[in-house]
């Protein structure tokens, strides 16, 4: 930190990744942020995130009146355009080269632990170019796996749409028993699969079984462990994280296709497409017999950007994260990520801190195997560490006797 | 109609079919019409509908205090059970013998054309049985493909969800540019996939094509369609109904599997599966080039059960449907359905009349052809009809100079 006068310089803000419900409170929370300071001028939002920045594609954001900026705080996914580009050192001389061009002293990057290392790089660059600049990273995954992080702002409200969608599939299960199987996003860390268990109201109620990345998933156990709840109740729901593997590590999701999509990233294609949970319904309808009743749901992109499902929490937090990097740049820090970390859980409290870049940087964090119960379920413990984020649910009543 | 003093006795209500977010709120009207006469004993849920009747299984739902109903009432799906069995007349025998032994003399079923049929043959039955009973049809699908009604009960909450999961997936989809294809619920009427239009609010917001039951689906159309609209704005994103079929009347869907499962009623199970989705994703790869960005979701059942998405008109109307089919009960008609008809737009009135089961049993309601546009499209003036029903979207702000 130096205590000197803020640089004056134009500033950047990108949105990067998969976009969420409350991705744009954070771009808002930076603008505020900056706003008002002598030595920021132009609030340039790169078009499409770093693709945008080595093009000069800025869209000036420094004029936008504060109702318009609110509206903008509530509208879902990313309004500045997201790239899923990850740069390596070349990319990111030419992010330097446009920010030296267009004057940028002050960056912020929305996104997950890619976009960080983005800032960690871009900032190494311009250290060894003697240019002066603040780098930022503002988190956002509704994964929720970034380290050194209670949990980042896009997950509660992903979160609040699962348990949601598994409050009411729980009940369409009950009318209407069966086995019902729900894909849920997530490549490495449960998370948001595990939330489904928030649906939980009544003794009986599903999700019966949750599968997630952090535990192996045998196909012999799952036929053996659904088997055994529709036996008992005469239906079974099942939430089943989209990254599952077998314990060699292989996708579940790469042994159903000769040949599967992969991204700039090298990963495999696991949303906006049907063929986990069809599989799975297929395993189970062999196993159990071509009468029984079987379906699969992919919740897919629905989850992260659904208009009217968000955490009042996350929107809050969102917001404060951008604010807070505004604010932590302006004061002179050179670079650093916001973390929010609980302070305590009754009364919710957090804070929000600086953390070093490198701390966050192209790591993955992953559920505390103290949550998987059996490798098929999710401790009710889980309720304490997520409820105070996605806030209160509807509650259901039933004609059965209390 | 008679007007002697209503008929003594006990009264069932079902719920039957596929549930939706306000089947409850019918529940609760048709036990708050009949609370309080002096004509009407027990109120007798029938488990899992038909099939719990024929086997006397039966909740008692007279004695639920209101503050619980209330509770009930903003329950997604059927708190009574339902079911997909479609009586003919021996399983309706079966359904008499029940009633007369318990001394049942009113019937309300809440469901779609099927559960009117039903009421039909049990009242029939009845009559030549010398059995006084009163049968009532209450409407409930959201595919809103019931004859001589405007709409029904449990569509429009449907049709909030699929529009906010485009206004969510539009923005989703202009961040991280694609081409997007959504499956939505419809065998035979498309309203609720011409729900979708509801997204738009800017001129080069998706949904930008949109294929329904109504209109034969061409391949080559469709890869022509998507080419265009990809050229022009780098994206689309396109509606499509589950029900589609070609020009000889072969649903899609039965091209793409040698083996399909089917219902009781001989229907093709297009629900609870994304081969669909990923079968036009497929053909969509092939024609614009491997590298094209093509993803496809399939709402699946989380658009009839969702809990946290409801239209308010809707849920208002199912109640009322609820309590006008007690009401006509016991003001001595003998039997009939209750269809909600639009009385005025502007302000939005509707009234709630007593039309006989054989005008709306076993017959389905499509799509006005006025609304189809192309074949690939939905007209803004179905805007007028549905607006009213759904009521507030979210609004969505942007960056760019408006």
């Amino acid at each position: 930190m130096s205590n000197s006068q803020p640089i004056k310089g134009n500033a950047v803000i990108g949105q990067s990744g998969g976009p969420t419900a409350v991705i744009n409170q954070s771009l808002v929370g930076v603008v505020e942020g900056l706003a008002g300071s002598p030595a920021v001028g132009k609030i340039l939002g790169a078009h499409h995130a770093v693709s945008g920045i080595v093009k000069d594609d800025y869209i000036e954001l420094q004029d936008i009146p504060s109702e318009r900026l609110e509206r903008l705080a509530q509208t879902p996914s990313a309004a500045l355009g997201s790239s899923r580009d990850k740069p390596d050192a070349d990319y990111c001389k030419r992010i330097l080269k446009s920010f030296e061009k267009n004057n940028v002293r002050y960056f912020f990057y929305i996104g997950g632990n890619d976009s960080s290392d983005t800032c960690r790089i871009v900032n190494e660059l311009a250290k060894a170019d003697n240019y002066e600049i603040r780098c930022f990273h503002v988190p956002k995954t509704i994964d929720n796996d970034l380290v050194n992080n209670d949990h980042t702002p896009g997950f509660a409200s992903a979160a609040k749409f699962v348990a949601q969608a598994f409050i009411g599939d729980n009940l369409d299960n009950r009318a209407l028993p069966g086995i019902k199987i729900n894909i849920i996003m997530g490549r490495h860390a449960g998370f948001l699969t595990a939330a489904a268990m928030l649906a939980r109201q009544h003794d009986d109620d599903g999700p019966h079984l949750i599968y997630v990345p952090e535990a192996a998933f045998d196909l012999d156990k799952f036929k053996a462990d659904v088997a055994e709840i529709y036996g008992r109740l005469g239906r079974c729901l099942i939430a089943v994280s989209e990254g599952i593997h077998d314990k060699d590590g292989t996708p579940i999701m790469t042994k159903l296709a000769a040949t599967v999509e992969k991204d700039a990233h090298g990963n495999v294609q696991l949303s906006g497409t049907g063929a986990l949970g069809d599989h799975l319904a297929d395993v189970l309808k062999d196993h159990l017999g071509k009468d029984t009743r079987v379906r699969a749901d992919t919740f897919g992109y629905l989850q992260r950007c659904f208009a009217g499902c968000v955490s009042q929490t996350d929107a809050h937090e969102a917001r404060l994260v951008g604010r807070k990097a505004a604010e932590l740049a302006l004061s002179g820090y050179s670079d650093g990520s916001i973390a929010i970390q609980r302070v305590s859980n009754k009364p919710y409290e957090v804070e929000y801190k600086r953390i070093e870049l490198t701390d966050v940087a192209a790591k993955t964090q992953t559920l505390d195997p103290k949550y998987i119960v059996n490798g098929n379920n999710i401790d009710a413990s889980f309720r304490d560490y997520i409820g105070p984020l996605v806030g209160d649910l509807p509650v259901v009543e039933s004609v059965r006797v209390h």
